[in-house]
C-alpha cells in the first residue's frame, strides 16, 4: 500500500556498468501539494471531517428531522462523508509521522472512486436539503414553525464539507490520469 | 480552434538529415471515441439535449411550478444545459463533416470547464426537485392537489440528462491531464 519516500531501499543497477545513463523503470508519481500523504492534504481532511460534523450535529439536534426524507438523507451522507474523511485523516498522519509516501496508483485509484462517492452523495443531499430550506422559508413562509435556521446552517456545513472534497478529488483523478 | 486531421499539411524535418530519428515535436491528443469531434460524442450531446428538453417541457407544462423556487431553477438549469448540449451538438456535426479534428488542448478545456460547470448545476437543480417532490409524494402526501407524476418525470430527465453529460466532462478532463 505504501512506499519508502525517504529511505530508498532498492540498490542501483550495476549491470555491465551503464547505471548512470540508464533511466528509472519505475515511474514515480509527482509530489504535490493537496495529494494523500502531504500535510495539505491532511489539512483539507480535517477541514472536511470538522464541516460534515458539524453539519451532522446541527441536523441532528432539530427534532423533526425524522419526518423529511431529505433532512434524514442529508444525516446519512455527511455520516458517512465523516468517517471517510476521518478515516483518510489518520492514514494521512500515519503517512507523515512515518514519512512514508502514499503516491502509488492503486492507493489513488481507492481515493478518487471514494472521494468521488462521497462529495457527489454530500453534494445531492445539501442540494435536496437547500430545496426543501428555501420551500420552506422563502415560498412558504413558515419560519415560525419550523427550524429555518438550524437546516441552513447544517446545510450551509454539508456544501461547504463538498468543497472541501472536490480539490481532494479533482487533484488525485487529475494525478491518476497523468501518471 | 481546430486542425485538419485528415491532410496533415507541416512538411517533414530535414534538418541535417535526422529527421526519421528524431522525434515529433507537437504530441497528438490520442482519439477517444466519446471526445469532441467523434460519433460517440455527437450522440452524447443529443442524449444530453433530448433529455433536457423533455425535463424542460414537462416542468414548464405543470402550471404552478413558478411557485416553488426550486422548480424555477431546475427549468433554468437545464434549459442552460440544453443550450450548451445543443451548441456542441452542431460544432460536433460541422467537425464529422468536414473531417476535422477537435482536439487540442484550449478546446477541450474550454469543453471541460462547460462541462463542469453545466452538470454541476443541472445536477444540483435535479437534487432540489428530488427533495422537494418526495417531500410532497411520501412526507406529505399531497399528491391529489400536485402534479407529482410530472414533477417526477423532469427530475428523473434532468438527473438523466446529468448522467450523460458526467461521460463527457470525464473524457475531457482525462484526456487534458494525460495531454
Amino acid at each position: 500500500m505504501s512506499r519508502p519516500a525517504v529511505h530508498p531501499v532498492e540498490p542501483p543497477p550495476l549491470i555491465d556498468g551503464r547505471n548512470d545513463a540508464a533511466p528509472p523503470r519505475r515511474v514515480r508519481m509527482k509530489d504535490v501539494q493537496g495529494m494523500p500523504g502531504t500535510s495539505t492534504g491532511l489539512a483539507l481532511r480535517l477541514c472536511q471531517f470538522v464541516f460534515t460534523v458539524i453539519s451532522l450535529a446541527v441536523m441532528a439536534s432539530t427534532s423533526d428531522f425524522p419526518s423529511v426524507t431529505a433532512f434524514r438523507y442529508l444525516v446519512a451522507a455527511v455520516g458517512l462523508q465523516s468517517l471517510w474523511s476521518f478515516t483518510l485523516a489518520l492514514i494521512d498522519i500515519y503517512a507523515l509521522c512515518v514519512k512514508r509516501s502514499l503516491r502509488n496508483p492503486a492507493v489513488i485509484t481507492a481515493y478518487t472512486i471514494g472521494d468521488g462517492v462521497t462529495s457527489t452523495i454530500t453534494f445531492a443531499a445539501a442540494c435536496a436539503c437547500a430545496g426543501i430550506t428555501v420551500l420552506i422559508s422563502s415560498d412558504l413562509n413558515r419560519c415560525d414553525i419550523n427550524h429555518c435556521k438550524r437546516f441552513m446552517s447544517a446545510t450551509a456545513m454539508a456544501f461547504i464539507s463538498w468543497f472541501a472534497v472536490s480539490p481532494s478529488f479533482f487533484l488525485n483523478f487529475w494525478s491518476l490520469a497523468s501518471s
